[in-house]
């Protein structure tokens, strides 16, 4: 393991402005998106702003899970950040794309936790680095 | 304006664990980055893990800036995201530097939701892109 993380960054362009308007709707998929990845669901908490566009996050026990949208513009911007080899960050990308019916979709992975510096500035010598317990066992 | 937001991504290795445990700091040092950088607090959600660990997101009206902490390994792993002239990422990031008392810190900039590619995929013709209204008037 070289790193602790994996985070996708994605750009969903061209998206029906009905779907991406509605606050329910957004949450049902972000938390859909977390399920379907894999991923222990802690919380969730989703905004509507006036006049438009939804921003929310999902914690959950593997990181989180975050979107912006502009309905006006057809817009929305997710990350999904996930801890440990049960999830899989791109399962949730996938979902989203599939649900947010984006004509355009852009995306990258960014390695979070490069293992080498943990054990580099640790206060104390590490035996081995691991993912947090709670992301093998679920959230206690 | 080429994209509407800034989304910095930042690892503090070698943090205090006593500082990076402590649930109830790090959502004041995650809030008070927040203000620091001029943006607006919608809301915050932040959960203990058991045995140690600390994640959280607080929804901003620009965006959002979330936290993952390992105080076993020393190490925090911070995005700040943020749209329109009005808020700099970058000052969340150095305000939060000084708190959590990081040995090495290393960040980067991602540009998110190109203006190009708004035009190109939105469903009508757009006459110009703007941050969300409420990114530059407050929430309502």
């Amino acid at each position: 393991m070289t790193a602790l993380g994996r985070h996708v960054l994605i750009e969903f362009y061209g998206c029906p402005s009905d779907i991406i308007e509605n606050n329910a709707l957004i949450e049902k998929f972000m938390r859909g998106a977390a399920d379907y990845s894999g991923a222990t669901i802690v919380e969730s908490v989703f905004h509507h702003f006036n006049p438009y566009g939804v921003s929310g996050a999902v914690i959950i026990a593997e990181s989180h899970l975050t979107i912006h949208t502009w309905p006006e513009y057809g817009f929305a911007s997710v990350d999904v950040y996930t801890c440990g080899d049960s999830v899989n960050p791109w399962k949730a990308a996938d979902y989203l794309s599939e649900k947010l019916q984006a004509k355009k979709t852009e995306s990258f992975e960014v390695p979070r936790g490069m293992v080498d510096k943990i054990r580099q500035f640790a206060e104390q010598e590490i035996e081995e680095v691991k993912v947090k317990p709670q992301e093998l066992e679920g959230v206690k």
